[in-house]
């Protein structure tokens, strides 16, 4: 079983306790923001930028797929619940945010993340945060008509821009071995201290986590890019490297994924309605059948698909800040919100130990490093 | 130059900056409270039982002439401006309390915390601690007399059991190697995973925190005691500890140090008074000569008494903590806390300058580790 179902776990049961020392909690809350940065950071060393590109395509598809169903039925579902559109909207654009973190953790703690799927996601997931971005952005731009399409337009150009100019800085550092030599060089001549050599690779990273926050994405995508980058430059081979990924393995992921468990407070599920069954069911279906159907069209094996479509499947930071967000505006009601607490805690839940069993029985060479 | 003078001076010159973005200032405080229990652990790591014993009764003399002085001199002050007997007691034991943290780094970023200079004051650091509590207990009774004496005995008491029992726990362990490979061999074989024994020796380290605070000791008490026993099973080989050193100075102990220079808000000076500038004066004087004499009384050189009676003269967390809960009972007036803020400040961020500059003059053989 993947280290990260535990943590979880170790997370839903301290919780109700937790919850009741305010301060701890906060800390907790500190810690796991730092932690996912991290954590994000580790993944990055673990990515090669042309394997990656690889698989570009696929992702595309999976991440249109996944965003497109659940979002249809997050507005069928809102119109059937009589809510205008607006309200539907936002419903439907809750529903289309997968979480990046689960997934790419339970790939990483099977040594899967370079496989064909676990790319595929990686690549899925960054596309989605983006369209999650414009869909959010579009939202706004329903409630308060002042801003319009002048805002959509703004984040749109400002989160592309950034990935684009990530990507070239990678593909240049990548196919130019004579650069990558160079600066890896520098770097080990003027900063001879291990300690050193951690500190300016940990500020590089919370560097591009902060212009990828100013260009209106989240900054674990930053955080992820950099990584991409600094592997390449400083290499695996880099014991700075390993002593980031270790420590954020032994200390911040682990209180990451305990506090996503932490704040999966199981009591809410006493106020389960009608509508938070039907909610879940979409986001199930929703996501599975789009990332099963999005990877069939990218020709993804059965097998894969299957995984793939699963792997989508959970929710969490971003779109309970987006739900909040809506709630404090007035277009949620309070129900709606509990309902999508739920909605994400569930599917948070069971990716990991769904993705676990897929994987297991799906069996064949899923497993291989692309 | 030690690192931490830089870390401190970044933390002075971006502070004002950062004391106007409140949140980003909360975060950093939860990982400085992080930081410093990292650091202290790492410090532990580095420190022989047994050598750390030998220098047991100098630390004792050191800690009780370094209390004895300034003390006395916190009591003429506090007369002199006609405080009443409890204020006076307040002011004095606030002057009392040595900081260990700034002046353990300065020893280890010159390599000199096992010299007898860096192992006395690391004794007379605990032992400050201790006395420090007893002090602030029977300031607290002076000024709610229910409590009474009854309160003044418990925490002697506990915090006592706590250090004895530390103590016996890590004589038992350092004069049994039988048993320290039997615990050792147990772990390397029932812990392979890398980050596992990391997150191990984290908890265990947390714990030791925690049962200090119970105690009524401050958790980094704890955490470096955990380090010295952790050091003796773990053993200075293993690359767990080694990476938890690392990261600890690439991340941890920057970002405390940086945070005690944040805190440190040169605005204040704006209200110098002469009560500051003679406070400011007691507090260097009380604590270098008794630092001094106790080291001198103790059969140090004096060279090295002169080190030891510059080392001892930081005081920050505690003292602060201590200052605030008298001034919110009513004990300190405005002016009396802002000037023991200014009094840490001024001692803190000199500490690490002066010692550097006091070892660099004095020169010998007070680098040579026990």
């Amino acid at each position: 079983m993947p280290h990260v179902i535990g943590e979880l776990l170790a997370g839903v049961i301290l919780g109700p306790s937790l919850l009741g020392l305010i301060n701890p909690l906060t800390e907790l809350e500190v810690l796991a923001t730092i932690g996912v940065i991290f954590f994000m950071l580790s993944a990055g060393f673990e990515i090669d930028l042309k394997k990656l590109m690889r698989t570009f395509k696929e992702g595309l598809i999976v991440a249109s797929m996944g965003v497109l169903l659940p979002f249809t039925l997050g507005m069928i579902l809102g119109h059937k619940y009589s809510m205008n559109f607006t309200q539907s909207f936002a419903l439907a654009t809750c529903l289309s945010i997968t979480a990046i973190g689960l997934s790419v953790r339970v790939f990483m703690d099977l040594g899967m993340l370079t496989s064909r799927v676990g790319l595929t996601v990686v690549n899925a997931a960054v596309d989605d945060d983006v369209i999650g971005l414009i869909l959010m952005s579009v939202a706004f731009t329903l409630i308060s008509e002042e801003k319009g399409l002048h805002d959509v337009v703004i984040t749109s150009i400002s989160s592309s821009a950034f990935l684009i100019a990530g990507f070239m800085l990678g593909v240049v550092i990548a196919s130019n071995a004579k650069l990558r030599g160079l600066i890896r060089s520098f770097f080990l001549r003027s900063v001879k201290s291990l300690p050193l050599r951690l500190t300016l690779i940990i500020a590089i990273a919370f560097l591009f986590g902060y212009l990828a926050k100013l260009s209106g994405l989240h900054e674990i995508i930053g955080v992820f890019i950099a990584g991409i980058i600094l592997n390449m430059l400083v290499g695996a081979e880099e014991r700075a490297e390993r002593e980031i990924i270790d420590f954020t393995f032994a200390f911040f992921a682990l209180l990451f994924f305990a506090y996503m468990g932490v704040k999966t407070d199981l009591r809410t599920l006493q106020n389960i309605t009608w509508f938070t069954i039907e909610l879940v069911g979409i986001a199930f279906i929703g996501k599975f059948l789009g990332g099963l159907i999005g990877s069939i069209i990218a020709k993804l094996s059965l097998r894969e698909a299957i995984v793939v479509g699963i792997a989508m499947n959970s929710r969490a930071a971003v779109e309970l800040v987006i739900a909040n967000a809506f709630y404090s505006l007035g277009i949620f009601s309070k129900e709606v919100l509990t309902a999508l607490v739920i909605m994400a805690s569930i599917t948070s839940l069971t990716t990991p130990v769904l993705l676990r069993v897929s994987i297991g029985r799906v069996g064949g060479d899923i497993h291989k490093s692309l």
